[in-house]
C-alpha cells in the first residue's frame, strides 16, 4: 500500500479539504492519500515571494511526516519547495504543476495552460520554464483579475473557462490542455464533457504520478549536518542528518 | 481493474518474453497487463527506417485488440507509432522512451541516459529532441559496437553499464539515469544496489505511467473514413472509422 | 543529367498530376524529372497517423526505382519516410517542407508558413520543429477547414490566400513566405505578382535543391540485411542488401 | 550618494568581512556600501534547499533597513530571494551571479564559469538557466570536492584556478571567464594579471550594476496585504504592506 | 574620473546632440561623458545594410580617440560595430540595445520592446537574438510607418507610445519595458511618471553600464598587422598594430 | 543561363583564382560563373572585426555588377556583407556558410564542422548562431594554431584533417562533416574517397545552391535613397536608389 502525502502549501484549511476531495477522488487503487496544511506561511500564494516563503513551510510540513509516505505531493501550482525536498527526502516528490505538464506531454503534443486569473501567470511561467517544456506549450489563456471568493470562482466563471478553453484548442492548437491554479482543483472533471481534448488536473496528475513513482528512489545528495537559525525546529531537524 | 496492453514492436517473440517479465514486475495494483508482439515488421529495431516501418506494425498490433485495453505502452526504445496512435485510439498510449524521460524529470533535475552501444545514439537523440526535453538531458554515455546476443548484453557488459553510469554521475552532473534499449528491459533494478541516483527503466516507467493515465483521454481528432491500400486488413479497418 | 525522381506520397494520381506539372516547370537545366505515385496507402495525408503509414509506402516507392535515380523529392509536406530513405539510399532524398524552410531561409531572414486549412498546421509544426528552424519562423497563417475538392482550392481561396500572406508579411514580419500543401503545388507562382516579398513553392524548392545536391553522397549506415515481414516484397528487397 | 546595501545570504561574519572587503574595493565613486549578515539561516549555501532557506532569510534580511539603501546586492552565488525582493521592494535588487553573468556579457560573447568545486554546479546551472544566457556560456570548469577550510581556498587552489581558467579558454573558447562561489569573492583581481581575458568577480560586478541601476524602480507588483506566520515578524511586516 | 565616449553612428549632429543631453543627465558620479558623431557614413541607420556600413564608422570614430576614453557607449539601437571593437581596444565597448536588454534584466524577468515604428523591428529582432536573450523578451509593440521629423516624432507619438506601454504591460505580461529607437532617447524619464513598471532608456542605461565596467578588461585577442585598404587612415592604423 | 557572381571578400588575387578553380567544378549545366576580388578591404579575413570592414568590400564588389548576375555568392566563411545584400539587390545572395550548413541539413540529421585551425572558431560560431541551425550541429573540430602558407595548409594537414573528420563522425556523431575556411576550398572532394559520410565544401554548396535560386526574387524592402559618405563612389551609388 502506497502511502501519499498531499501537501497544501498555503495555511488555508478549506483550501485543504478541497484539495483532499479531489485528491482522494484521484486515488489509484493501492494506494492511501493523507492530506495536510503547510504548518506556516501564508494563506495564498499568488506572487514570487509567496513561492518562496511557502517553500520552507512546505518543506517543514513534509519533514513533520518523515518516514511516514512513500512518495509526496505538492498540492501548489508553482511546486514550492519541490527541488529543495528532492534533496532531502529519500522518496519522489512531485509538484502539480510540473505533474501537469508532464502527463498533458504523455496525451498530447501541444498543451495549452488555462487559468481564472492572468495574475497567476508570472508564477505559471516561471516554472513552465523550470521544467523545460516551454517549447510544447501553446500557449497562455487566462481570464482577468477576480477579487471574489476563490471558492466560488469555478462555478462563477464556468462558461469563461469552457471559452478559454475553446480558444486554446481552436486558436493556438492545444492538443491537451492544464487548469492551472489551485481554485481549480477538480474543475477538469466537471467541464471534461463538454470538451473534445483531455483536461488534465494538477491534483489528479500529481497523486496519480506520484503514486506510480513510489518505490523509485529520488535523486539525492548526502546532507552535511547543519545548524539551521530561524526556522521552526522540525526543518532544523532535517539539516541534523 | 486497469487494462495495461504492452506491445513489443519488433517480431522476436524472446525479445516479448523479457518485457513481459519486466512490465510483470512493475505492474501496480489494480492493473492487468498484456504483452504481444508486433504482427509483422522486423526482429530488431535499430535505425530511423526500422524505426519507420515498425510504426504502422505497432498500430496494427495495437488495432487488433482495440477496445481490449485501457492504456497502452510501447516497449520499443525511439516509440514507434506512438503519435499515430495517439490520433487513433480513445486511450493513452505512451513510448517508454518519453515515459523514461518524463519520469527522470520528476526525480532529478538533469538525466543522462546510458546504453550498451553507441549505434543506438540517433534514434535515442531522435526522440529525445521530439519529447522537447534536451535542455534537461546531461549527456548521453553509450558503450562501443557490440556484435553478440542481445539478450546476453546485460550481463556481458554489467561492469561497462556501471562504469557508465559513474560517468554520467560524476562527469557529466546527471541526478538520475535512464537505462536505454530493449536489451536492458529489468537491468535498472539489479544495478541499483550499486549506484547512489535512481535508474529508470523504460519499461518500468511506461507501465506505470500508463497506469496512472489510464481514464483520461488522450489527444485525438476525428478520423476521417479513407481507404488504406497496401496493409493488413486490421489496420485499415482503424482507418474506416 | 542528373535524374530526379519525385514521388507523390499519396495514392492520388491527380496529385502526381498536379506535382508532375510544378516539377517540370521547375526542372533546370541538366536535369530530367520523373514523378510517381506511391505504391499503396492513403489518398490524402493530413494527420500524423497518415504520415506515418504514408512513409513505408514512399520507401517502396523509391525502392522500386532504385538505381535509377540521383537524387529524389518527396512531395508530399510532412516529408513522409525522408530520413528513413536518407539512410537506405545512396543519393540524396528531400523532402518539399524542409527544402522550403532552407530554401526561405536562403532568401530572408524569417519566415512564415501559409495553407489553406489550419488542419495541415500539426503535421506543418511536427516539421518545423523537427528541421530545428522554428526561431526563423515568423509564423502560421492558416485558413479555416476546407471541405470542398482540393483541385479547386487554389483558385477558390485566391483572395484568402493573398489576405494570409499580406497578414504574414505586415503583422508577423515574415520577409518571405511559403505556401504550404500539396494542393497549392505551383500556386506561389501565380501570386508572386502580387506579393512583395519571395513567395517559396515547397515542389519548386524540392525538384531544384534534389538538382543542386545530386552527386553530393548522402548521409548512409551500412544497412545489416534482415527479413521485413508484412509489407510488399520491394520494400523488403531493400533490407535485404 | 546612492545607498548600496550589500547582504551576506548566510549567516557566517567571517565571510561577511570577506565580502565587505570586496565590496569597499569596487565601490564606484558617489556610492557608499553597507555590508550585513543574514538574520537567520545556514552558515554556508550549497545546495538546492539551502537556497531555499536562504532566501527567507535574505528578505529579512533587506526588510530590516527597507528605505534606507537605494539599490541591495545579494551577496551569495545563486542568487536567493532576488526575485522575491525585486516584488517587494521599489529599489534594484541584483543578485551577484546575474550580475556576474551580465557583465560577462557586455565583456565577450562567450563566458566560461570557474570555480574550486563542483559540488556548487547544480545551483549555479540553476541560475544560468534562470537568467536566459545558457546559450552564451562556454562550460563549466570546476574543482574536486573541498573539505578544508573555505577561507583559504583560494591561496591553496590558486594554481588549479589558474589551470581552469586557461582550460576554459583554451579548450572551451571562453572570451571571459567568472569566478563564481562566494570564497572566490576578490580573487578575481589577483588573478587577473597572469590571465589574457577579463576575469568577473561576482561581488565586484553586483556592486557595480547595483550603483549603475540605482534610481530606476524595480519591476514590482502591489502587495496585497496577507498575514505571514512562522517567520520573524520583521518579514511579516514587509506583507503587511 | 572615468572617461566615456559616446558615439552617435550616424551622420547627423543634431541627433548627437539630443544623445549628448540624455548622456549627460546619466552621467554617475565620477564620470566624465564626451559624445562625438560617425566621421563618416549615413545620417539615419534603419535597416541592416545600413547596420553594416555603420559599423567601420563608428570603428573609425573610435580609433580616432584611442587611448582618449576609459569605456565607450555606441549610441544606436542595433549596436554596430560593437562586437569589433571589443576584438580592437582595450576597453570596454557597449552597444545601447545590449545595455538596454541587460539591464532590463536585472529590473524584470520579462521586457517588452516599445518603439514608435515596426521599421526598426528587423533590426531590434537581430541584436535581441544575438544577445542570447529572445527567452526573457515579452514582445515587441510598435508603431505604424512614420514619414515625419524623427526629431518631433517624441511628442507627436506620445499618446501611441504610452498605449503600446499599456499593452506590453497588460496584454504581454512584460515586468519592465525598453523604449527603443534614438529617436526616443531621453523619452522614458518623461513617461515613467505615467507606467507602474520600469522604463528603460538604450543611452542612460549604455552609460551608466559602461562606467561600471570601466576599468574591467575587454575580451580581446591580439591584432595581426595587417594592410587595410579602401578606409580612412585612422582605421587602417587599429589594423597596424 | 545563370549569371552566377562569385565574391572572394578578401583582397588576395591569389585566394580568388582558388576559389575560381572550385566554383568552376561545381557549376552547373546552364549555369556561368564569374569570380571577383573584393575592391578593398584585408589580404585575410579572421577576426569579428575583419568580417565587418570586409562587408562593405562586399557590398561595392556586388554593386560594381549591378544588374549583370542572377545570383551571387559570398565566398567567405562567416558570410560578410550577405544580410545586407540581401536588402540590397534584386537576386538572390547566399554564403558560403550558410550555404554549407543548409545543403549539410539536407544531407544528414547532424552536421559537424572540421577546419585546420581553432583561430576560426569564433567567426563559424557566430554565423552558426545566426542561422539558427546550432541545435543540429554535432561540434567543432579544429586544429591548432597555423603560421605557414594558408595555400598549402590542405595539403601539409591533410593526415590532421581526416584525423578530425573521424572524431567529427565517430566520437560526435556527425552524419555530415562540413570542411570550413577558405584555404580549404575544394579539399573536400579528395578527402571524400577516405571518408563514409558526405563532406560538404562551402564554395561547392553555394555555387549550387545560389543557381538552385536563381530566379525566386530575395527578400527585399525598398531603399529610401540617403547620402553615404566614406565610402567609394559604387557603394554610394546602391544607396542612390
Amino acid at each position: 500500500m502506497a502511502r501519499i502525502l498531499v501537501i497544501n502549501s498555503n495555511t488555508t484549511e478549506g483550501v485543504t479539504r478541497r484539495i483532499a476531495e479531489a485528491a482522494a477522488a484521484a486515488t489509484p487503487p493501492g494506494a492511501e492519500v493523507t492530506t495536510i496544511t503547510a504548518p506556516f506561511g501564508l494563506p495564498l500564494i499568488v506572487t514570487r515571494a509567496d513561492w518562496l516563503v511557502a517553500g520552507p513551510a512546505t518543506l517543514a510540513g513534509l519533514a513533520a511526516h518523515r518516514g511516514g509516505f512513500d512518495a509526496a505531493v505538492v498540492a501548489c501550482f508553482g511546486d514550492p519547495g519541490v527541488e529543495a525536498a528532492r534533496e532531502m527526502f529519500d522518496v519522489p516528490v512531485i509538484g502539480i504543476s510540473e505533474a501537469a505538464f508532464h502527463a498533458a506531454c504523455l496525451l498530447g503534443r501541444r498543451f495549452g495552460i488555462v487559468s481564472f486569473t492572468a495574475a497567476l501567470r508570472p508564477m505559471f511561467e516561471d516554472c513552465l520554464e523550470r521544467s523545460g517544456l516551454a517549447a510544447r506549450c501553446a500557449g497562455f489563456r487566462m481570464g482577468p483579475a477576480f477579487a471574489g471568493d476563490p471558492g466560488q470562482v469555478a462555478e462563477e466563471r464556468r462558461g469563461l473557462l469552457l471559452e478559454l478553453v475553446r480558444a486554446s484548442v481552436e486558436e493556438d492548437g492545444a492538443e491537451v490542455v492544464i487548469l492551472a491554479g489551485g481554485p481549480l482543483a477538480g474543475v477538469a472533471a466537471t467541464l471534461q464533457p463538454e470538451v473534445s481534448v483531455p483536461l488534465v488536473d494538477g491534483t489528479v496528475a500529481g497523486v496519480r504520478l506520484a503514486a506510480a513513482l513510489a518505490g523509485m528512489a529520488p535523486a539525492r545528495r548526502a546532507v552535511r549536518a547543519r545548524p539551521l537559525s530561524g526556522y521552526p525546529e522540525g526543518l532544523g531537524r532535517l539539516y541534523g542528518g
